[in-house]
């Protein structure tokens, strides 16, 4: 099942090397639910520190799981969408 | 370019052959606009007449025009989110 | 995976037995998505046409579709909340 | 009578075991409201601190009890909503 | 237990004498529902035709019976608020 | 006149003997202004620190002069909603 | 005491010099308000069929007394703000 | 041409002396902008830090410099809503 | 003084050649507008009936004037922002 | 592509003169930004530290570079909205 899923982040308040080295672990994390399957897609909503991402779970405790996994997440203002197929999508998951 | 575009439907009062004849043509007019690379994912928003599309276009005038070309669009109720290049995103697309 | 599903009804401009017939399939449909354990509870929202209720699917395109099988949906705004699972919860349904 | 009862918590700055303490206490003060019959599910909102949850309770100044004794209320922005009973709800509770 | 119910009326289109006799009927509810005890106190919200009202009921479903009894039923939006004792209330009314 | 007031309280952070004090001073000033007649009733807002009020005062200026001389008033967050009598009210209170 | 109103019209379908008609009553009832001392000022908002107002009246019900008076207030949706006397007022009126 | 505006105030953490004072330079200034034609009304919100007042600036850019010119202008939260002439309006200023 | 004016049109339903009609005398009042310096630019809000416009007038009254000008006014739901000169503005246009 | 930006500013919490020579560089930057095409216009919101501005760029990642490149980006909270062409702009630009 997908979710769409809003992202406000208000970055801690700590000395940059830390706070790069946070950002850092961050982008790890991404990549490694991106190479599970989980993060689909992620775009930057413009002129702010916030995204908008595509997400793939088999439930909302799994999504859930996931945001919380996340280096960030404690500073994360997060918004979760669910998402249904719709017959006109050009490229559809499967469901299972 | 990416755009978030949230529609609502409020589908007109029609015979229901009438109905069903404007739903076939905006399925055709969605295969042909995701053949074109404009219209890239379509999902629906559970228990509504609404979903949340994923577009691409070179600008808001040209995403203006392939919304507007739906035939549904009379209908429509439309929300659109600009779309920016996030550099954790898995699958990004190429801006040109 | 569980959801809350909070629904507003306006109810068509029937004649009295109609729109009484309309509220009799209504409940035997619920009565079938009960039996099947996809709504699980139903209550209403006091002084309102309106009501909240706890469903049961595998992922939101199922519910989707439950929803739309009940005969007043065309006359229902829907608003679909996704629940994950709290460790402090005293009846949690399992997870498949 | 029943509640719907949703969550938002912001934790206080404590040391990280005086915080495991306090969510200690806080499930253990759950599990008491939930023997007592006050409690009936709980639900986490995905991506968020914070909670749906099914309350049964004589009246609202009783239900404010129940979530005034709870360790963590200091930290919580709470919202009720009072529920009636549906003539089509599953599994009613006995009205007394 | 009492309730805080804000109502705003839309008045259907009728002609004037039976538009007047429907007011008129429900006059006479609300002061059968007065002398019951259910209606308390009722103030005109200025300038529109809204009202709050403050209501006492056993539960929520009873005041959904009491509601869903005023002859304006059909042509009024209505929002709830549960009210809880508070230890300062000069007046208050028993807990039973 | 009569207003409906809607307060919500954020404590300040006093040491707990203080924080005491100050809410005893706030029940005695709250007794005043009911003996006055100008403090109607009171409800907590169930699950929040907030309260809703009825308070009779000649005009805004004298019912904003009671509000500001509660001890608690630097905590509040107000919102004043002004009453005119309604027809049907139970127990109306004289105008003058 | 004062009361700022802010009012949105929706003009009923009526024939040109029937509607010409109402607007001409609507004006007249207003000086007549005026001359009464009960509406002081009044304001288009820039681009809409709506005004706020300045009002004087000795409480709420006066104030919707003298609303209810215009003949297009079937027509208008209107939202009534209670004004307080504020020490740095210019022009301050008589509270009596 | 005339101004409304709504300010809410968030009064610094100042020592109760130097609070005075900045309230009695803001009383000043207050005074010389209606001396000079550009303050004409204020009125308290009641129960709030807040006010509407009316003024009158030959454009938004005059009105934004005599609103900074405030003392208390750091502290404040401000909402301007353009006014134009009403026809109906009892007592209309010139426009220049 | 410039004003940002957002709008959006319910167009009326006309037959089609009305329609055209209508939509023909808008843009030639608007274009009337622009000549005059009083509609600086026009954009259209990607995928709705619906636009921003930047205008400058002297003051809010000849706004309301020249929009309420436009043939299709009737339709229009306009919400109008006053806009001040801001020193970094890279082309700002003279205040008289 | 031009986009309507709204923007909030925070200003931080610095002594004078580092507040001073933070305008300063955000003054030198919008000038660049400006020369290089890329901020049309910028106007005040009367009242508050807030402004709109007319943007163009070549897509929403150019935007957002634009944005982030002011030095009070850190303390602003921006919203962007997509602007199309319309055919009634009296000065469009050319869409490349």
């Amino acid at each position: 099942m997908e979710f769409l899923v809003r992202t406000e982040i208000t970055p801690p308040d700590l000395p940059d090397d830390k706070l790069a080295s946070l950002y850092d672990s961050e982008r790890d994390r991404a990549r490694e639910l991106a190479e599970a399957g989980t993060l689909l897609r992620l775009w930057r909503i413009p002129g702010r520190r916030a995204n908008y991402g595509l997400w793939s779970a088999p439930h909302a405790t799994a999504l859930h799981d996931a945001l919380t996994s996340l280096p960030l997440w404690p500073y994360m203002d997060i918004e979760v969408h669910p998402l249904a197929a719709h017959p006109n999508d050009p490229s559809p998951i499967s469901l299972e």
